[in-house]
C-alpha cells in the first residue's frame, strides 16, 4: 500500500506541473501511473476505470464493483461509479463537462488501451491528446527513500533465490525449463516475495540464445549454460536480475571467453555510472568491451532499462539516450552475448545512482560456476 | 502453439473482410489478436512490435531480438526488424509507404497502448482509425473444435484443483488467503496447467464481498464463506470458474439463503442458454431469481463474459447486450451476491452454446459444503 502522504506530495507536484505547462488534465487508466498517483492498483481491464487529475480536481470514474476497493486503497474519495447496465461514456461526458476539459489538451496514460483512447476522442471531439509520461516520467524517474527501500528488499529476495537455486547442482540436470521456473516461483513466494515481476526466464543451451525466450519443455543437460532472469515484487516495486550459470558439467569451449566478455562489459557499464553522465555513455562503456573482444554483432539489445513501478521504464540505457543520470535513478545494466543455436549469456544487476557514483542492488555471485550448498 | 493451417484460414478470412469492408489494414500489437492471426505470443511491451495485415500483405515490424522467436512461433515469414539503436518510426513510415496505407483507415488492436497509437497518428497523419475488434470480434466469437478442446482441457484442470483444494477442510483454517492462492497455483501447475489465467481470487469472509479482491494477508477462519475464483491455461486458452465454499464450521445464518439464491440464479441463467437467444436474456434469467429473493441490489455486476484467448471477451452477458447467441460461443455464467462487511457469494461455470442448448465446461460440485477427501 502506498503511503497517503507520498500520494498527496505526488498529486501536488502533478497539479503544479499542469498549472504551469501546456496540458490541462491527466487521464490515467489502471497502470503504474494510476498507482503512483492514487494508491489504487489493478490490472488493465476492459471496463472504463479512469483517474482524472486537473489543477483543481482529482476523481475516479469507475465500475460500481470497484468502489469499495478504490476507497480502501486510495485517499482519493471522489469516486463516480457506473453499473454494468449503464453506458460509461455518458458518465465520461458529464465528468468532462464538470471539469471543463472537453476542449482541452489531455494527457492519457501511455498504456491506455486504444479502445479507451478512441472513446475519449469520440466523447471529447474538441480535445487534443498527449501522453501522461510527458508530465509523469520526470516525477517518477527519481526514486525517493521509501521507493528505494522497496526496490532493495525485492532485489535481496531475488538474490537469495538465485543463490539457493544454483545450489541445485546436478539435481537441476533433467529438469525441464518449466519445472525450474516453477521451482523459482515457489522459492520467491517462500522468501516473502509477491509473485513474479515478469515471466521467469530459464533459457537453457540454445534457448538461451533468444533473449526473450521465457521457458519451455526442454530438459536441462549437463554442461548447458542456463540464463536465469527473474524478479519478484515488494509492496508493488519489482526486482530484476540475471545470472548465467552451469549447474553441472563442462560448458562448450566457446562459452568461457564469451562469458568473460559479458562480465567485463557489465562491470565496465556499472563503473561508468555517476550523476551527470549521459545514459548512452553507460551503453557505450559496456558495448565497447564486447566489441573489442569480437562479439559486437552478438550483443543485440540495449544495455539496460529503468526500473520502478514498471519493470521497464525510463531511463533507457541505449546508444541514443542523452539523458543525464541523476541521483535516485534506478536501472539495469545487462549486456549479453547470444550465439544462435548454442547458448546465450546475460548478466544483469540493478543499480541506483548515488551522489557520487552508484550502488548495486544485487549482490549474488556473478560467476557461471556451480555454487556449493549453503 | 497454434496450428499453422488454422492461422492460414484466419488470415484468409480477415483479408476477405478487409477487401469487402470499409477498412484497409489491421495493425496488431502483442495481444490475443496478434496470437490469433499469427501464432506469435508475448506480453505487451514498450518496444514497437506490430503485425500488419492488408488484403495482399502480412508482415511484422519487430525489435531485432524478437526475430528468431517470431520465425519459430509464426508461419508469417516477412519480419522487418529494427535494433535498439534505431528509431522504429522510420521503419514504420517506410512500411506504411510500401503497403500504401498511409492515408487509409487502419484498425488498431483494441489493447494497443496509447504510446503506440499516438505514434501511428504522428507517422500517418492522413490515416483514420478504428479498432481491430470491428473485424476480428466476429471471427473470434465462435470457437472451432481445436479451441473448444483446449478450453475443455483447461476447465477440467481447474475443476480437479477446485475439488482437491476443498478437501483441505480444517487444514485450510488459519492459512492466509495468499498462502491458499499459492497452494492453488502449485496444484494447477502440478495438474499440467500453464500458469494462471488471472490472479487467483481467495476472498474470505468480508473480503469475499469485494468481487475483485484478489488475495491478502487475512487468515481464513472457521465458518468463513470463501470465494475461490481461478483458472489456468492450456495451449493459450484459459479456464475460469468460481466456487464459494466453507472449509469447516458453520457459516453465518444469512449465508445459506443467499447462497441458494445465487445457485438458483446460476442454474436459471445456464438453463436459458440456446442459439438465437439474446445475451441479455441470460442476464435477465439469472438476475430475476436473485431479485425475487430480495438480493437484487447485492448483485452488482454483469452475469458473465465470453472466454477465449482473452479471459474476458465478447459476448458480454449484460442487461443491454442484444447479441444473439450462436453455437460455438463460450462464456461464463456467474451471478453473485455481496453482503458488505460480511461475505460474498459467486458461482461460475463456463458454457459452450451447442446446436440445441448448451454444455457446461465445469463439472466440480457447486455446493458450499466441505468435500470429503478423495
Amino acid at each position: 500500500m502506498t503511503d497517503h502522504d507520498a500520494i498527496a506530495t505526488r498529486l501536488t507536484r502533478a497539479r503544479n506541473t499542469l498549472r504551469s505547462g501546456d496540458a490541462d488534465a491527466l487521464v490515467c487508466f489502471p497502470s503504474s501511473n494510476m498507482y503512483y498517483l492514487s494508491g489504487f492498483e489493478d490490472e488493465p481491464m476492459e471496463r472504463h476505470l479512469f483517474l482524472f487529475v486537473t489543477p483543481d480536481d482529482t476523481l475516479f470514474l469507475a465500475p460500481e464493483m470497484y468502489d469499495e476497493q478504490i476507497r480502501d486503497e486510495s485517499p482519493i474519495d471522489d469516486v463516480r461509479t457506473w453499473s454494468d447496465d449503464e453506458d460509461p461514456t455518458v458518465l465520461l461526458q458529464s465528468i468532462g463537462e464538470e471539469l471543463s476539459i472537453t476542449g482541452d489538451r489531455l494527457l492519457v496514460d501511455d498504456r491506455m488501451w486504444a479502445m479507451f483512447t478512441q472513446d475519449l476522442r469520440e466523447v471529447f471531439p474538441e480535445a487534443t491528446f498527449g501522453l501522461a509520461s510527458e508530465l509523469l516520467a520526470d516525477l517518477r524517474i527519481r526514486k525517493d527513500d521509501a521507493e528505494l527501500d522497496r526496490l532493495e528488499r525485492a532485489a535481496s529476495i531475488a538474490d537469495s533465490v538465485s543463490e539457493s537455486v544454483r545450489t541445485l547442482g546436478k539435481d537441476a540436470i533433467g529438469m525441464t525449463e518449466r519445472e525450474l521456473a516453477v521451482e523459482i516461483e515457489r522459492r520467491l513466494e517462500d522468501a516473502g516475495g509477491e509473485g513474479t515481476s515478469f515471466d521467469v526466464v530459464v533459457g537453457s543451451g540454445p534457448n538461451g540464445a533468444r533473449p526473450h525466450h521465457r521457458h519451455g519443455d526442454r530438459a536441462i543437460e549437463a554442461g548447458d549454460p542456463v540464463v536465469l532472469d527473474f524478479g519478484t515484487r515488494m509492496d508493488g516495486y519489482p526486482s530484476d536480475q540475471t545470472r548465467t550459470v552451469v549447474f553441472e558439467g563442462e560448458p562448450p569451449t566457446e562459452f568461457e571467453p564469451a562469458f568473460d566478455a559479458v562480465l567485463a562489459a557489465q562491470k565496465a557499464g556499472i563503473g561508468a555510472v555517476e550523476p551527470g553522465v549521459e545514459a548512452r555513455e553507460i551503453d557505450r562503456a559496456a558495448r565497447e568491451v564486447i566489441e573489442k573482444r569480437g562479439y559486437g554483432d552478438r550483443f543485440i539489445h540495449r544495455t539496460g532499462h529503468g526500473v520502478g513501478l514498471d519493470v521497464h521504464e525510463p531511463p533507457y540505457i541505449t546508444g541514443e539516450n542523452d539523458r543525464q543520470l541523476e541521483a535516485g535513478m534506478v536501472f539495469s545494466v545487462e549486456p549479453g552475448v547470444y550465439i544462435e543455436g548454442k547458448f546465450g549469456i546475460r548478466i544483469e544487476d540493478l543499480v541506483v545512482v548515488t551522489e557520487n557514483d552508484c550502488r548495486r542492488l544485487n549482490r549474488s555471485p556473478r560467476t557461471w560456476k556451480p555454487l556449493d550448498g549453503v
